[in-house]
This record gives C-alpha cells, sequence and structure tokens, in this order.
C-alpha cells in the first residue's frame, strides 16, 4: 500500500468515526434529558430512539467497513498519527469485543438487562431480594458466558476488571485492599472510642434550598468550572456527563435538612466535569474525548470532594461565603467545629452516604462479592446471606432487610460487574496524585486557603485531563507519580487526617 | 405482486420511517436544548451532530430504497391500511420535491441559508439592510430557480404557498386578505378616533418574575395542558416543540413591566401543544403525528390565544386566579377595565407585538412582498422602500430605520417564503372553526366562565388534533365547518368585538 492510499483511508476511517461520535453525543444529550427533566409519557417513544441510535452505533463499530479499516491502517501504522493509531487501537478492542458475542445472545441479554433493572426496582421498594434473585441469576449467568466468549487471564474476574480498568487484576486488587482493609478497620474502632466526638447538630439545621442552590453555583464558579461549557441542574441521582467537551453538565440534589449532600456532591461532580471540560481540543470527534477510566475518573471527582472540599484550607477561604448563604445557622460553630463536624465518620449501611473513611470498606465488600461470583465460588442465591456476614465483620452492622443491604445498588441489575473497584481504585489514585502533586505545588493548602484554584486545577490539566483516551489510567498514574498504584498514600492520609479529627494519640 | 408481498414490503417500509422519526426526534430534542439551556461552547460541535443527524435524514428520505418503497407500495394502494398510503403519500411528496433539486445546489444553498442567517443578525443589529442585501438576493435567487425546477400551477409563489399550506394558492388568499383589508382598516381608524380609549396603566405595573411563572403554570394546567407530557421553560423566542405526542415541551418569556407578553405568549403556545399531545397515538413513529401544516396549527394556538385567552368570560373565570399572583396591582381595576385594558388596540411597527386586530394587516404586507418578489414585479434591493410605504399605507405609520422594519423578521434570511401568511390563515381558521364549535357548544362563553375546558379541549381533539397529518389543511376546515375558507367569521369577530371595547356605534 502507498502512502497516500493510507492517507484516504485515515481520512475517510475519521470521517465514519466522526459519525459515530454524533449519534453517541445525540445519545448523552438524550440520557441527560431522560434524568433531569424529561416528561414521563414521553419516555416509552425516547427508548424506541435510544434503541435506534444504539444500534446504529453498534452496528457501525462491528460492521465490515470498521474491519477493514482496523485491518488497513493497522498495516500503516508507522505512517500515521499517535492519535489515529490511538483511534485504531480503541475502535480494535470495541470490534473484538463485540464481535465474541453472538448477535442473538446479546439482543437477548440487552432485553434481560431491561427487565432485570425493572425487577430490582420494584425488589428494593418491596426490601424483597426473591423478586430480583431469578433476573439476577440470568445476568450472571450471562455474564459468566460472555467472559468465556471473550477470554481471560489469570482469574475470569479480571475479563470484567479490565472493561472499566484497563490492565487491571485481582492480584493487584486483592493486595491494596487488603493493606487498606488492615488500616482503615483499627482505624474505625479507635474512631468509635474515641472521647472526641466532633458536635454535629448544627449540619442538621434547615437550610434553604434557593441559598443552598446559590451556594452551590458560587462554589462551583470558584472551583473553575466553566459555566460557558456547562450548566447545574437538580436531579434525584446527582451525576456529570460531558456531552462533549464545550457542553459538560453537572446535577445535585439538595436536602434542606442536611447541606452536606448537595455541597460535596457537587464539589464530587465538578471535577467530574473539570477533566472533560479539559480534554484537548482535537480529540473531540475522535471518540478518544473522554475520561480514560472510571478508576481515573473517579480519581478526579474524589480528588476534588475529599483533597479540596474536605480539607481545613478550603473551608478556611470558603467559610464566609456559606455563612453569607445561610445566615444563623454557622454564627456560634467555630471554623474547627465546623470541620471536624462535616469530617465524622461512622459505620453505616448504604454505600452512598459513607464518609470518606468508612466507604473503601463498602467497596471491598462488593469486591469480593463479584470476585467469588465469577470464580465458581459464590451463587446468587446466598448474596444476601454473605452480604450480611460481611457487613457485620468489615464494619460491625447488620442490614435490617436486604434494600438496606444487598439491593441498594442498581449496578448489579445491569450487569455491571467489575465496575465497583473502580470507586475504591479512584480514591488510591487520588492520594498518590496529591502526593505527587505536592512536590510542584509544596503550598497546597496555601492555594486553597487563599482561594486561587488555578494553579491545582493547571496541573491537573496537564497531567491528566488533557489526554482523554489517549494514555491508558495505568499509564497516567505511572508517568504522574513514577510509581504503579501504591495504596500507601490514602493509608498515610486518612491514619493522618482521622487521628488528629478524633484526637487519638 | 401477491398479497404476502406487500404485506412485508410494508412491514419493511414502516421500520424505515420509524428509524427516520427516531432521528428526528433526536433532533427535535436537539434543537429544543440548544434554545432553552445548552451551554454556549458545545454550540458548534453540536451543529456537527445536526448535520450528521439531518443528512441521514435527508439520505434517506431520497435513497434508492425509499424510491422503491413508493413505487412498490403505490400499485398495492388497495391492500393497505389509509394510514399506510398516507404515508406513502408523504413520503413521495417529500421524496419528489428533494429529488428535483440538484444535490450541490442543495448543499450550496444549505451552506448559504447559515450565512445569510448570520448576515442577516448583524444587519438588524446594526439597522443596515446593505449588508444583509446581497445575501437575500442570493437566498431568492435560489428560491426562484427551485421553483423553476419543482413547477408550478398559476401563479409561482403558489408553490412556495404549497409547502407551509398544501392547497393554497395567490387567488384564495388575494381574494380573503381584500375583505380582510376592507374591514380592518376602517375599523383602525374609527378606533383611533373613538373617546373612550381603555386604561392601560395597570398593565406596566411591576409583576415580579417568579409570580408570573407560577400565575403561567396554573393558567396552562386549567387550560388543560398535559404537564406528564411536557415542561415550561424559559426563552428569549417562545415556542412549542412536539418531540413526541408524550413530549411537548411550551417556553415563555417574562416582562417584569408587561406580564401580558408571558400570559397570552403562554396561552398561544398553549394551543400549539394540546393539538400535538392529542394527535391519536397510533400515528406514532409514522411521520404522520405532528400538525398538518402551519396554518392548523396556528388556528390551534390563535384560538388558544384569542378566542380563548382574550375572551371576556374566560377572565371573569381567571381574574381572581391573577389577582392572587400579583397582589395589589389590579385591586383598583374592575374586570371591565382589565377586559378592555388587554384587547387595546394600537398600530404598532413590530408584527410579534401587535394586537390581534392589525395583526393580519402585518402579514398582508410580508405576503405582498413575497408575492411581487417571485412574480418578478418587485426586486430585493427595493425591499425597504416598498415596506415602509406600505406600512405608511395599512397602518399610518413608518419604521424610524429598517431595524424596526423590513429586518424585523428572521423567515426571509433563511428562505422561508411563503410561510407568513400562515399566520393570517390560522387566525381565519380559527374564527371559522368557533363559529362551527358554537353550533356544538352554544354554551362556549359558560363554560369558559365556569372553567371547564374539557368539552372545548374534546370538541378540538376530535375535529382537528387527533387527524395529525392523515387529512390536509382544507380537508380538516371543510370537513369541521362545512364549507371552505370563509373570512367572513373573523371579520365578524374582530367588528363586533372591537366596537363594544371602543364603544363604537
Amino acid at each position: 500500500m502507498n502512502k497516500k492510499g493510507i492517507k484516504l483511508i485515515e481520512k475517510e476511517f475519521k470521517e465514519y468515526i466522526k459519525k459515530i461520535a454524533a449519534y453517541k453525543e445525540a445519545l448523552a444529550l438524550i440520557f441527560w434529558d431522560l434524568r433531569t427533566g424529561a416528561p414521563k409519557k414521553g419516555v416509552e417513544q425516547r427508548s424506541e430512539v435510544v434503541g435506534v441510535l444504539s444500534s446504529e452505533v453498534f452496528n457501525m463499530s462491528t460492521s465490515n467497513e470498521m474491519e477493514s479499516f482496523i485491518t488497513e491502517l493497522a498495516m500503516g501504522e508507522a505512517s500515521l498519527s499517535p492519535t489515529t493509531n490511538k483511534m485504531v487501537q480503541e475502535c480494535k478492542k470495541e470490534f473484538v469485543r463485540n464481535k465474541k458475542i453472538p448477535a442473538d445472545e446479546f439482543k437477548e441479554f440487552v432485553i434481560l438487562q431491561s427487565r432485570s433493572e425493572s425487577a430490582w426496582e420494584e425488589a428494593r421498594e418491596k426490601a424483597d431480594f426473591s423478586l430480583f434473585q431469578p433476573y439476577l441469576e440470568q445476568i450472571v449467568a450471562y455474564t459468566r458466558k460472555f467472559v468465556e466468549y471473550w477470554g481471560y487471564e489469570g482469574q475470569k474476574y479480571n475479563t470484567l476488571l479490565d472493561m472499566y480498568e484497563p490492565g487491571m487484576t485481582v492480584d493487584i486488587l486483592d493486595k491494596v485492599f487488603s493493606e487498606l482493609r488492615a488500616s482503615i478497620v483499627p482505624l474505625v474502632k479507635q474512631i468509635a472510642a474515641s472521647e472526641h466526638q466532633p458536635e454535629t447538630a448544627f449540619l442538621y439545621k434547615k437550610f434553604p434550598k434557593d441559598k443552598q442552590h446559590q451556594l452551590n453555583l458560587a462554589v462551583l464558579e470558584q472551583l473553575g468550572y466553566d459555566f460557558k461549557a456547562g450548566r447545574l441542574d437538580e436531579t434525584v441521582h446527582p451525576f456529570a456527563t460531558g456531552i462533549n467537551r464545550g457542553d459538560v453538565r453537572v446535577t445535585t440534589r439538595y436536602d434542606e435538612n442536611d447541606f452536606r449532600g448537595a455541597i460535596f456532591g457537587t464539589i464530587h461532580e465538578c471535577g467530574h466535569a473539570i477533566y472533560e471540560q479539559n480534554i484537548a481540543e482535537e480529540l473531540t470527534g475522535t471518540l478518544l474525548d473522554e475520561g480514560t477510566s472510571m478508576g481515573i475518573h473517579e480519581s478526579q471527582s474524589l480528588f476534588f470532594e475529599n483533597f479540596i472540599g474536605r480539607n481545613y484550607s478550603f473551608w478556611k477561604n470558603k467559610y464566609s461565603l456559606l455563612k453569607e448563604f445561610a445566615p444563623g445557622q454557622f454564627d456560634d460553630v467555630t471554623l474547627d467545629d465546623f470541620y471536624r463536624g462535616i469530617n465524622e465518620s461512622k459505620p453505616s449501611l448504604i454505600r452512598i452516604e459513607a464518609d470518606e473513611l468508612t466507604y473503601p470498606l463498602h467497596i471491598m465488600i462488593r469486591y469480593e462479592l463479584e470476585k467469588a461470583l465469577f470464580n465458581g465460588e459464590l451463587e446468587v442465591k446466598d448474596l444476601p446471606k454473605v452480604w450480611n456476614e460481611k457487613y457485620k465483620e468489615y464494619l460491625g452492622i447488620v442490614p435490617e432487610n436486604d434494600a438496606m443491604g444487598v439491593l441498594q445498588d442498581v449496578h448489579w441489575s445491569d450487569g455491571s460487574f467489575g465496575y465497583f473497584p473502580s470507586y475504591a481504585l479512584g480514591y488510591m489514585y487520588a492520594a498518590q496524585i496529591k502526593q505527587s502533586m505536592l512536590k510542584d505545588l509544596p503550598e497546597f493548602d496555601a492555594l486553597l486557603e487563599s482561594g486561587n484554584m488555578e494553579p491545582i486545577r493547571k496541573w491537573l490539566n496537564d497531567h491528566v485531563h488533557k489526554y482523554g483516551k489517549t494514555k491508558k489510567p495505568l499509564e497516567i498514574l505511572e508517568e504522574t507519580t513514577g510509581e504503579g498504584l501504591n495504596v500507601q498514600y490514602l493509608i498515610q492520609y486518612l491514619e493522618s487526617k482521622y487521628k488528629k479529627v478524633y484526637k487519638i494519640q
């Protein structure tokens, strides 16, 4: 093949990908709309639209045309740009993965997913696992079969981990989780025994919704979220979505009797959003213009939520802003008491309401259950029992019913196995990245105290955001921090912080 | 061809159309989003998505596959359902129209359209027609050429009228417009000379935006707008959009110093929306699930805005609701004075701010100019001069500059010639439909006074809404009213109402 030939194919390939990207963008907008304010009666017909667009994306990703592009461009790799080569690699991964599943089984699975989600909703509402069990059994059976089709290295669960966190394995996770657990569990016990429990009554005073909204807008703005490339809406389950890099929307949820949910949720989503708003412009329309993995994405949201939002210096700067919007509520609360109050840690049953210290334990429980399910050591019918045993063991508490326990998360209902670990990985990445950032920005706390976010944001842009999917998660971690995954930074952070908050010697 | 063969083709055709409908629905949502709150920085990339989806719709509508469907299904007409036959007819009309334009010229025209719109915006901002003139000249030149490609019966302008109002002709419009003009012009003069000018100072008192919003929500609800199949947002230019029949959204615009814009705008859009919310469910996904023409659509919005919203009995019922949301503003205003105030009529320069009596004159001016442009009696360069002469003649006033005159509407910038008359047609249809409704519901005013909208809405559903595009506009008019277009009903309405408001003997 001569050079001119390959350039022409490259051009056609890019046009082809642009079309896929356009369909995906339309889908992203539809999903945002469905979650923010789409009228109920239009949803059924909208699902048809989602079906048509998704099929188009699937068909284009697995077409003969795509196969030719992949084959021909792979042969001309040397004369193509690095971006094109990355695009081809991503398309190939997707192509191979999709092609291995027989079309009929994939279709059956898609239909099962939506039925299973409805069954899960009902089961959770009625706190009755038996309503969900038959669906979950099928979902697990399909997923086990898919893993066989896809193949695996080492443990079968590795294949599922790799879908959300390319390169992640059971070996790595077993090691870091056991170290993390060994540190957190005794710390949680020390905290429970501490005589220095923080004041928290002020947290639950009424904070009017519209005032919270104004506070959240102001904080987003000050954190560097670009409102010309985004907007803040209200939803039951907060999220961030990058529709394109110039349109990255966040949502939050206001509880008038506990302002923390909204503000920390907003700061969390802000981290996701700033990632997507700062992906290099030239990646638009290449399918590489998104976060590189769930874990790295979560590292950015947790960096913002925990290392910025729950930082003393941050509140030293923002406490007067907070008071401005909540007149009276914090008048008698010193900054120290405020800081200790928002950093209260207590074992709890619901993952999404957990504090930053106990949160990883919730993830480890799910990880262990998933691993056991796919390594053949656990069956679906035994999930509720083992779930409760693990909560007893790790957190010392047991759910009253399955709605508070094994039924609380949506993830398993559509077969998103391998996803949960990303939450904890993101947290470890974030601590490790923070440590590395401190070498360049030793004045980190002083920057927060002065309200100057620019250097921090720029550092993250340069080391993480701009690359989009052109670098793999472990590449980003290693290039940014000079080492592989190291859980010690998170352990140091948690031990040092919580010993101070609870005045443990 | 045997019967089984045709049924299979019908099935495939319907699947094919469903896909087109899905793309159109995605586009409708994107347009809603662009106009309501899409972040600016995302717009450029969103335009790419619009381009991809629009091209797909265009390609599917003009494909060889579509041509086969049309040909083969036309041959089996007798064994197909009436809906399928209507679908084929609509597709054929579209196919033939699009196929007659050489692809290159169509593409050039699409590019010209977007440039021309930008030029118009700038020209209007600077009140300088010369900036827009060269673009408008090209737009007119292309449209003239397209009319030649499309062909015409009688006058060339008929072909353009037919695009928005199938079956409408210059002959019909000349006749009704001259009758209407003969009635309105002297009435406007009588009104100007009347000693009984209504009080209007109370209209301009401050009415807070959030209170107006609540009022508008309440009125929409009471008019029968289904909020489970819609939502109300705020935009610079109010509109209604049927994304699907279960998702028909309206927008409005609040002016704190004149509540009329929002409330009458909302009632107007409500008429459009109730039309689309009540199209028969079985038409979903057939491309027949929209209003049958611009004129019939406008008949529904104007029926709501004028025959309901500006009706004395309506306000007899709603006046206390209004007062509830605007405490104080109307305390000293009797219902009679209020009614006369909101029905003040005065010649004005801006079409979209005109009252219901003088509004048709604005339309007639545009109609006469368009007709002259396409019958070769007028050139673009002379538009400002002729525009001003006609405003002097019809309304007795002359714009200070072209921004207040010939540059005020967006319609010509993208070549929407033939569209303006629909506004006046809709008004005539509405008066004629009202007259016919009175035979079945002589208690019309009493229903409004008691706040019982149900029988009125149901009548409109049964006679107009449910048919969607399965009936042509003139079919609906004739079947509903027993006669063709008759302007006398509108004339009677305007004369009787305005003589009362202005106490003219």
